[in-house]
């Protein structure tokens, strides 16, 4: 049986969602049926729109996870004798990496400390030091730590290069400004229940029209063939194999929220609010953010764990959730740390909130030394 | 907008739910906590009951659509070097058969006509022409034609011959009975949308431990490696990747329901009386099926189109469908039907409503020779 209260979600999605979302699915929808395939459609059209994508874009849906529709555009877009180039700051880059060997994609990785961005620089010189290189996969926001990448830097060395450029912007797309008219890309992938605010069960990539349809036969897989899935899309409106329908007429309902909203910039402003009053709350309980200011994506936050013995990470998490609030774990490998997330639909109240559960988590388990080890050792 | 009334799905899913199975989908659950990894831990326990099954077959959920878990399953327990037998009568054995090409695993096909089932003699006799063979891959109920194949015999030519055994149960799980102690098998498939009467959105695999556990290093795919996801489930009771949290909430709801009910036999009986009163309520308007009674399961039912040139199937589905029931095209190579699904929640009076429904369409569009043509050249 389900039971209990509902904790509001602090993590890099799943996420809270509205009730007007999560209501789209008391219905059921037939996969066949002209009534879901408008609903797909116009979820496409939405999702190209969101990047400013014109006719020579498209929007392919996948089913699964996002790191379904990630590993379907290493596998659909770089031909099997490409090479692929990864700047590594974290966890869903190190993903990528893993995904190339899974899938025989010779990949040449560019470590990136976890604390600082990728940068355009950073890949102009790899790819220059390597010219057999046909794609780059970035991560636009590597939520391992919560880092920006500069995207619009990369995007300019892979043009200038004619390289293909993949962009996994799972925790950014809706949120982060990115326009393809200045960030030109091959092909861009998200998820339903990241910053538009759907529910999970479905990712979908905005690709390049003329690359999805060039290529054909490069698929290692059935089901997450792209171009498969696409050619199918076009000719009977129609998923290939059955979609995971109260997920799409969820994430129907999320983007309506999300036009009505006033779109990416009125989203990103919410989270940067909600950023902006989380860092502050933590601070004057004592928490440092593992990240500088200047790279912080309004995405989600690392902190510092405390120094304090009383502290440790299970008990932390059980306490701020008996007050309401679920929190992430940290995902660095040096540093003890944890995360707060920023998006969903939520707003600064609840960023509030959760630092008066931190406070009286802290006040319950005796918590005093709040700074991390590292800050005393660098004050 | 998402609007209009909402019609009863008769296909093979996704189907028509229960209003309390779509209501667990109004809370959002974290994929890191334990109250969400309890839930996927109960899940997996109960799917394990359902076939009888003991402490050496576990359950691996995966995200996607069923044909992900049924491509995993060939992915990952069909060594590199294997070679899969895959009897053949109709879309659903088709598609296993592109699975195998896709994966480079060697696929010898046994065509069987669509209206006739797959045997043990047929398979024994395949395998003994070609000792090469290590795993048949099996569709229990082929909803091509609604055709329920002889998964008993087939099981038991495997096992004399020391073959692995994978069988899509997608539409058959739950509601036909599959015990694991008299039909052994390595692996099974089904999906939340289906008998199990949940929504759409993740497949599992139950699967033999030993089988699961020795098959680390096989898998094409990262996010379709069966043997990593369980690994990584029993290290840490979570998914790998971002689970579709409100999909998995709505199956428990629904396996809570199945329960309820009576489990197999009882939902096998209701499908059964629903699958009677249809065929009985189309038989008295001139429609005739296209198995023989002793071959149809009562998953899914093929109709013969009418005849009357005034008959197309687009007019018809739309006919009916406003009269408030969703059915289906036909799927078969060389005869003209349309098909009616019994299963979901729904019971007998939901099929004769839908016969009044396809009565109404009948006269509307001024049908009056329903027999099929080949149902008259062989009278």
């Amino acid at each position: 049986m389900i039971v209990g209260n509902e904790p509001i979600l602090l993590t890099p999605g799943p996420l809270t969602t509205s009730l007007a979302t999560k209501q789209a699915m008391l219905r059921d929808w037939g996969s066949w049926d002209t009534a879901f395939n408008d609903i797909t459609r116009s979820i496409c059209r939405d999702l190209v729109a969101v990047v400013n994508a014109g006719e020579d874009y498209v929007c392919v849906p996948l089913q699964g996870s996002g790191t379904f529709s990630v590993e379907a555009s290493i596998g659909n877009l770089v031909p099997r004798a490409g090479k692929v180039l990864v700047p590594n700051n974290g966890a869903y880059c190190a993903r990528i990496v893993k995904i190339c060997k899974y899938l025989n994609r010779a990949v040449v990785e560019l470590p990136v400390a976890e604390d600082q961005p990728a940068t355009g620089v950073m890949v102009a010189a790899a790819l220059d030091a390597d010219s057999s290189i046909t794609h780059v996969a970035q991560v636009h926001c590597e939520t391992g730590a919560g880092i920006a990448n500069d995207l619009a830097g990369i995007a300019q060395a892979c043009r200038q290069r004619g390289k293909g450029l993949i962009v996994d912007a799972m925790s950014s797309f809706a949120a982060l400004p990115i326009d393809v008219r200045t960030i030109a890309f091959d092909a861009l992938i998200a998820a339903s229940g990241k910053c538009l605010e759907g529910v999970p069960g479905m990712g979908f990539v905005i690709a390049k029209k003329s690359v999805i349809e060039n290529c054909a036969g490069n698929s290692h897989s059935l089901a997450m063939d792209l171009n498969d899935q696409y050619v199918y899309l076009q000719q009977t409106t129609q998923w290939r194999y059955t979609p995971p329908t109260h997920v799409v007429a969820a994430l129907r309902a999320a983007i309506d929220q999300f036009l009505q909203e006033g779109g990416q910039p009125a989203r990103g402003a919410r989270y940067a609010a909600n950023c902006a009053t989380l860092i502050a709350g933590m601070a004057a309980l004592g928490f440092r953010p593992f990240l500088a200011p200047a790279v912080q994506a309004p995405i989600i936050v690392t902190f510092h764990a405390p120094a304090d013995p009383a502290y440790d990470f299970k008990s932390f998490y059980a306490r701020v959730r008996a007050h309401g609030y679920i929190i992430y774990p940290g995902k660095l490998t040096q540093v003890e740390t944890f995360r707060v997330g920023c998006i969903g639909a939520i707003d600064a109240n609840e960023m509030r909130n959760v630092v008066t559960a931190v406070a009286e988590t802290l006040r319950d388990l005796g918590i005093k030394q709040v700074a991390p080890i590292l800050a005393r050792r660098a004050a």
